[in-house]
This record gives C-alpha cells, sequence and structure tokens, in this order.
C-alpha cells in the first residue's frame, strides 16, 4: 500500500469484479474489445479484462498507421495473454480523408488517427457482439491528453482513475512485465515521447494529483493551466435545454 | 404556441442567444462547423449558426459516401445560406477499413459511415479554428436512432431538446423553404427512410414525447424499449471509481 493509500491487490480485485458486472449488465456473454497499442494502458486493460472474462472474451484490434516500428510489442502483448486479435492498417483511410483537406493543420494530421481508429475498433466490435473498452488513465485524462471522440471513447473505463504508477502497478500484479508497462509512451503519431509533449513528467503529475505536492511551480501552473482547459472533454457537450415538458414514459 | 407550450418565436431567440454565449465562452471569433447532409436537421441547426454568428463563422462540409443521391440539396442550403463549404467524399475511407474486416455485419456498415463522418468534420474543424454542431434532436435521440461517438458527437448542441415537428418549425422560422425541412429523413446509409427503420412515425413519437398520448399501444411499447435500450447513448460511459483521494487542484 503506498502511503496515500492505494492498495494494488484491493484495486486490482474491485476492477476486475466491476469489469464482470459491467458485463452482466450490459452485454451478458459479449465480448471485450480494445485497440492494442502495445503501450502500457492498453497491454493492462486487456490483462484485466482477461482476468475478469478469461482469455476467449477478449479481442484485440492492431492498428498501424502505415508502418508501426514497435508494432511486435503488440503481438508479443496478445501472444503472452492469448487472446485473438486481427491488424487493420489505418493508413489508407487516414490518408483518403487528409488528402482532400485544404491545408489540414498538425493538430489535425495527429488527431485524425485516433479517431479513425475508434471508427475501426467500433466496427470491429460491432461485428463479434463486442463492448469497446476505453484505455485512458487518470493522468492522461487529468491534463486532457486524450483525443474527444477518439482514444477517449469506449463503452465502458476500467483504468480512468488510476493514475499512470497505479496503472503499471496493476500491470505489475497481473503479471505483465516490463517490457509492456514500462515502455516509453508515445502516442506513435508526432515522433515525440507523451512526455515531451506534456512538459512534465508522468512523476511529477501523478505524485501532484495524490498528494497535492509538486516542486517545480512552472510545472504546476502548467498542468493546472491543462486542467482546466480540458475539462470539457470528460463532460457531455452542452446543449441548449427549454422549458418545454416531456410526458412520455421514462 | 402549441397546446403543449411551444413557441417557435421565443424558442428559435432563445438558442440563438445560446449559441452566441457558448461562443463567447468557449472559442471567442471562432467559427460554427457541421456536415451538412441537406436534411432538416444539419440545415435548421446550420440556419440557427447563421443567425447566432453570421455567415462568414459557419463552415459546411458535404461528405457524400461515394454517391449520394440528394447531395444537390446540401449545395442549395449552402447557396441559400450564402455559407462557405467543402465537399470530402467518405467512401474511400470507409472502404478502406471495410475490405480489412472478417464478415463485417450489416450494422457495422451503417454505423462506420457516421463516425468516419465524426473525424472528417473535426479534421475540418481543428484546421480553420472551429467548433463542431452535434445537429441530434429530441425524437432521434430519444429512441437512440444516432451513432454513438458518430454523428451523435460535436461540441454544442442546439437542437437536442426539440422534437422533429419543433426542428421543422424553428426551420420555417428562419425562413427555411419546405425542401429544407420537409424532406423524407433518410441515414442515406441503408437505402430506408428512417421511419421505415423504426417501425413508427416522428408524428406519433413527437406527439407521445410532449403530450404522453399515443393511439397504437404496440408503438408505445417498440418506443419505451427503445428508450430504455439506448438510454446510454447519452450518458457518460461508466468508469471504475475508486476512493483514492485526489488533492491536486480542481
Amino acid at each position: 500500500m503506498t502511503d496515500y493509500g492505494f492498495d494494488v491487490k484491493k484495486e486490482t480485485a474491485n476492477v476486475v469484479k466491476w469489469i464482470q458486472d459491467f458485463f452482466k449488465e450490459n452485454g451478458k456473454g459479449c465480448n471485450a474489445v480494445l485497440g492494442i497499442s502495445g503501450g502500457k494502458d492498453s497491454s493492462v486493460a486487456a490483462a484485466l479484462c482477461v482476468k475478469a472474462l478469461g482469455k476467449d472474451r477478449v479481442f484485440g484490434v492492431l492498428m498501424p498507421d502505415n508502418t508501426q516500428s514497435d508494432i511486435d510489442v503488440s503481438y508479443d502483448l496478445c501472444r503472452f495473454l492469448d487472446i485473438k486479435y486481427t491488424v487493420i492498417n489505418i493508413g489508407e483511410a487516414k490518408n483518403a480523408i487528409i488528402k482532400q483537406l485544404d491545408n489540414p493543420s498538425n493538430q489535425t494530421v495527429i488527431n485524425i488517427a485516433p479517431r479513425i481508429r475508434m471508427a475501426t475498433v467500433y466496427a470491429v466490435s460491432q461485428s463479434m457482439n463486442g463492448r469497446v473498452v476505453n484505455t485512458c488513465n487518470l493522468s492522461e485524462d487529468w491534463v486532457g491528453y486524450s483525443t474527444r471522440y477518439g482514444d477517449a471513447a469506449g463503452d465502458f473505463s476500467p483504468l480512468s482513475h488510476f493514475t499512470v504508477q497505479e496503472v503499471k502497478a496493476i500491470g505489475k500484479e497481473l503479471g505483465l512485465s516490463d517490457k509492456f508497462t514500462e515502455k516509453t509512451p508515445s502516442d506513435g503519431l508526432c515522433g515525440k515521447t507523451d512526455e515531451d509533449n506534456l512538459g512534465f513528467t508522468y512523476k511529477e503529475l501523478d505524485e501532484y494529483i495524490r498528494t497535492g505536492h509538486i516542486e517545480n511551480l512552472e510545472h504546476k501552473k502548467l498542468i493546472d493551466a491543462k486542467y482546466k482547459a480540458n475539462r470539457f472533454k470528460l463532460e457531455l457537450m452542452p446543449a441548449y435545454e427549454n422549458d418545454i415538458k416531456v410526458k412520455a414514459c421514462q
């Protein structure tokens, strides 16, 4: 147990039970379907689903964007967990849209990939009685490091209230080796690591989230600003409400 | 004013004001970007945004899926509102994914189009300082007639608490002709009209929503069942929560 109260054995058992309950209520006998990037989040989420549902009800979707230099880790993960998987290259679909855009911005080119991946995972899921696993974690969500309606989508979210360090600890508890839990995270899109993009380390961020303590006050400012600016991504979009009554059965 | 209390002039003015307020708070000077199908929802949403922001801050994205027999209505709408637009064909992107799927179900093929469209509208929006308009209405949302993370996505939603009949009335109030407000709605994907797909008429559904009255009890059962089964689409996905404290600034 950490000094701030994270008990990896208890939390792992609870989230496994929660996944089982989600499927009992929202899809008896359905399959958990998720994109497998080879990073810690999809690795740990897949391992949790295997523990909860058994390996035959977990299906991985590998989605390289043309080429993916570290795709071997994704294959290794599927083999290690002994789950079925498919490989769908998103490069052609992505380029088919981008080539029709007038002066696409960098951000456009970066964010279209996770959205095409979302469409792809849902396409696979809908053909196999699936429920799509969201693999976001608390640290990334805290600073808005996700693409709305892209990797932020899904049908259920087992990890979104665990920091990066906690996700790694759960992975180790489930028997995943460092290869799967310690790979330097990168979106695989812009050639930089996540920490390069963010301007602070996950270790700093995680400690700040859980204890309120952070040494570097510039980093604190940056984190607080990102938190504020990105909160909307975790909420339902604003809708115009009126006062007209609804009388049908609800 | 209808007998159940819908005042088209008041509601139109209020939603226009709400759109202006949304942009003041969430994107001063930004543009409203939306997919234009030629149907009533995108037509009325576009007309509302023009009224709220001026025609120079509204941008349409026409997204035929290979061919679209009624695309002329979309062009006419853009000309009528005098807004800028682009045409991006989603056929190639969609097919690039589908051809890699193993035995895709009908539902898969139907739902992938709105998700690719979402990715496309966001790609356009991100390159032009945009905010994406969600064009769902209350009647369709009531029975879950939308694709999660597809046409159900967006940054703000002006029409999602108005029934189909109310959306049409707002359109007429804004000067849209029947060509734009009365076109038989169809998803353009499976060759059927929406009402064929649903098994009841929007008129019946709208009256039931607003007054609680519905003649055909089989249709009532169907609507109530669809309401119950699809409610999750309008909510945030379930997430595993833990008791570990968060202490960073919120």
